[in-house]
């Protein structure tokens, strides 16, 4: 039903009005998220090797399908239905659109518009994964993982903190999911990661860390900017409403976002000699995933400093990660969505003066003890009864020719 | 004009903000319409071959420019003007925006909206033809193809479906396209590669088919993820106005394409032994325009249905038409918005209750015997002419030196 | 606040629907706006070398970083802050948001809306530069230019224009920027590329220019596509309001541009024999640049007319910079924004009623004027403090190698 239609049908003017607004921005909101599946296969292709392009890829898409259909068939009602004692909710399974009330509403908006909403940010947290566990994950293995974040891991905290569970009515602030969607993703990849061990050749003997740089920066690059471009509509449109805060929202996520690569920039200038490519684009992932939690509550000046603050933390995390707990991560998402996702949330309690730096923190904490506990069950029986990872020959040899028989780049030469 | 214009001029509130909505709603879906050029683009350059490249760029880019300017002096007209006999438009040539009333409107809405609109959708059916005809097909060749399908093919059945022609007086449902956009590029495509017959070596001795893969498939994937961005605006824009449906037209829009994408990995899973990428991100592609024509009207359990039986169909059709019948289509476009496109036109008849059938499979027909005839005149008229298909040099050596005297890749060897 | 919160603080309800329709329209212009920086970055990697792609990326990326911070600090203030005399602003500097009225609105939009969408335009034209001087120009020197331009470079002729300043009180036109924004950044990529001098080996000894093709054509085309895409944003955007006028506005510079590819296509095709790849794209571009100026106004054959005039003048006005004035600009950045930038404007008054030829032409000349002194004086500060150019060898072996001790494509050979 369109304005004229609603109104026929007995609304009031302004309210069809305000509703037709929200359900526009939400939509269009919904479309740049879906988008972000986009930006992350760019850069999770981009910063590993040739040989396995066509795998990653694979697993980006699949992350988005498999999210799609448990989200729509499972995980929604357990994060937006009824609640039960704030820990989960209970109502919509298999079709959750019956969630609707008479009016077709659901928390304001028609609830189609709700449910695809609520479908991309899942997706999202399923496919910052794919990157820290990549060039080594049987594929099979991965799709159910990918499944288990979408059906439960996610949606459980999303409970919490979105659905009307305890962290939501304790007023934890995580405005559009700095630790219910990133840091959540950041720390599946984290016990993931460590279950799965090092690719073949990334620490030498001596334990050092070896870099294995990605073999198509500018793919990498676009990614980046194409995750910039709809990150505006996560924070933006995590309104799920027209307003008039919508052009503040923009403004501390992109000044975090400039502050934070800026940041990155000038720490690998001054430690290695040289402004790196890599960790400069990743310090403006820093800067988005933690201005991502306050970016509605906090002045420009704070969006600043957190994104200033992410952007070095970034780059000192990845290196600990890397070399000191010597956990593989290729693309770097522990620390980039993590890492910063937690600290962006707490530093949401330290910068606005509407949130409690005591509550963000348990927040985090809860969220962080719940999925590592759920991740590593996950990890685990996946790896006893599919395996988690591929076998050397398969690594070696690049995942591509061994899981789907093909190669990204057929008509090149590339370095295995 | 602006709200407080508008109502400065005399209209009503309710009646100029509905307006204004529908304005922004559908200028927002023609941007993303557009899009789906990059979409195409990479996707068909990915899915070729490297020393192809460059001509097929230049192919997408020019289906687009001839498009928009042959759509507007002549197409538009025949699609949208004062009807003639149920069979075409016949008012509004060289000038379409004498066609607004003296309210500035066309089908309520201003119309250089309407007009932005339909030229990135006839656009769309234009672009698809240039990856089934890849690799072999002369430039100029393909320049008169692409404006004649603006010109005429595209706008005549166009106009049966939604311009006030025949088959939309008769109750034929295709929302956003699967039969006026997707099956009608299908069956250009089809009549394009079959004329032209295959590429020189896809078909050994013993007449078998070959694969030859394509060159770089994470530029393919990516388009593919612009492709799936961009028909959010494809399917829920098709309203052209802001409406209370648009969320339920994007779940049921995403979950066939997720149950495409899904259907087609399993089926390519179980007949190879392996997940095929390539199969897998076509799969996305069919579920994509299967639910193209009834997104509006079918439950998300039917869309999940309808998405599934694409995803198989996707698979055996590709394999029918490169195997059995011997038509070399380097990206599926045959299958994907051919076959796929009719399908989903008549299985919308299947899965709603307000539309038949017959009617469905009726307008599937008329377009293809249509749209056969028109393209077998147009393509044997070329070959005739100027000549459709490149030497044999050319083709060995690439187009891009041959027809534009480049290389995509400067900087790098690859096999030709 | 959304809708019913605007009018229970007592808004009139027309008006704050109004308020919320400009804002969202604002914001989706803002996001597109700001994802040029995609399609630049695309388009400059992909036209030069390989061996420089990694640095090229992080100067489009820094154009970005820099802009949004200086310009919210410095810039936004100069460009609209309280007029002093009708050439500078003169109030906001450090924070912005101080401008707004007690009612949070700036020149009738909520100040943050205000300040997001100028600061993407700022940062589209700082990233124009990039590419003019390309795989030569120092990393560190290029952070300073790209600050100063930002800054006070285009914030100036932006106050001029936009701002309130003297050029818009004498009715100078430039809707969306085809001056303000192309022409400026096209006359600072003029002077940093005449004073950088050309890249090696780009001329021979006899003087003759040698052609050096991009790298990436399929990376290149896809930034024109993205670039057309963001453009319908850049323009319709420029109303900063939900009008209906926003369909005639997209016509204009969808005709404009495509006549233009059509007509760089038709006169490289006649003038070497083959149309030529990197030429026919760029032509797309500058067809968008000359329409931006008068998209708002003139009729679509005038766009048309237009968008021709500038797919003819680029292919020359190329050849003559490279050829005659040897100035090396390897993306042919100084004729599709700075000449088309200029010549759509000064068309604007040809085939507008409304405005007239020696308003726009003066308009013209006093932005090229102080443009060219502000830039003068900025690189040959920058040359005789940090050093313009890079070493030699670094230039041979690519600025990745030596600015970022990386490679843009690890696992690949490619030619230095």
């Amino acid at each position: 039903m369109d304005l004229a239609q609603l109104i026929e049908n007995g609304m009031d003017g302004i309210e069809a009005t305000g509703l037709l607004m929200n359900i526009m921005w939400t939509m269009i909101a919904a479309f740049l998220v879906y988008f972000m599946q986009a930006g992350f296969a760019c850069c999770e292709a981009g910063f590993t090797r040739a040989k396995n392009s066509g795998n990653i890829l694979m697993k980006n898409m699949m992350d988005f399908v498999l999210g799609s259909l448990f989200f729509f068939v499972i995980g929604f009602a357990l994060m937006h239905g009824d609640d039960i004692g704030g820990i989960i909710g209970g109502k919509g399974f298999f079709n959750p659109t019956k969630l609707a009330g008479a009016d077709g509403l659901f928390n304001g908006l028609p609830i189609g518009v709700f449910i695809i909403f609520h479908t991309v940010f899942c997706a999202t947290a399923a496919t910052i994964v794919s990157g820290s566990m990549a060039e080594r994950t049987k594929f099979l293995a991965y799709l159910a993982y990918s499944a288990a974040i979408s059906i439960f891991i996610y949606p459980i905290t999303g409970h919490w903190i979105w659905g009307g569970g305890w962290l939501s009515e304790m007023g934890f602030h995580d405005f559009a999911g700095s630790t219910a969607v990133h840091m959540v993703g950041g720390v599946c990849a984290l016990v993931g990661a460590k279950i799965l061990g090092p690719r073949i050749g990334k620490y030498g003997k001596d334990g050092k860390a070896k870099a294995i740089p990605g073999h198509n920066l500018p793919l990498a690059a676009l990614g980046v900017f194409i995750l910039w471009f709809c990150w505006f509509g996560f924070n933006c449109g995590s309104t799920t409403a027209a307003t008039t805060s919508l052009g503040d929202i923009a403004v501390t996520t992109n000044l975090a976002a400039a502050a934070a690569t800026l940041m990155a920039m000038i720490v690998t200038w001054v430690r290695y000699g040289k402004p790196d490519v890599s960790m400069t684009f990743n310090g403006a992932l820093a800067g988005l995933v933690a201005i991502t939690a306050g970016c509605d509550t906090v002045s420009p000046f704070a969006a600043i400093i957190i994104g200033a603050i992410a952007g070095v933390v970034v780059v000192f995390s990845t290196t600990f990660i890397d070399q000191r707990l010597k956990i593989d991560d290729p693309v770097g998402a522990i620390s980039v969505h993590g890492v910063c996702g937690a600290m962006g949330t707490i530093l949401t309690g330290v910068f606005s003066d509407d949130y409690s730096v005591l509550t963000q923190t348990l927040g985090v904490a809860a969220t962080l003890v719940y999925v590592l506990i759920a991740a590593f069950i996950v990890f685990k029986l996946i790896d006893v009864t599919i395996g988690l990872r591929a076998s050397e020959e398969e690594e070696k040899e690049g995942l591509d020719l061994h899981e789907h028989g093909s190669s990204a780049y057929a008509d090149f030469n590339f370095r295995l």
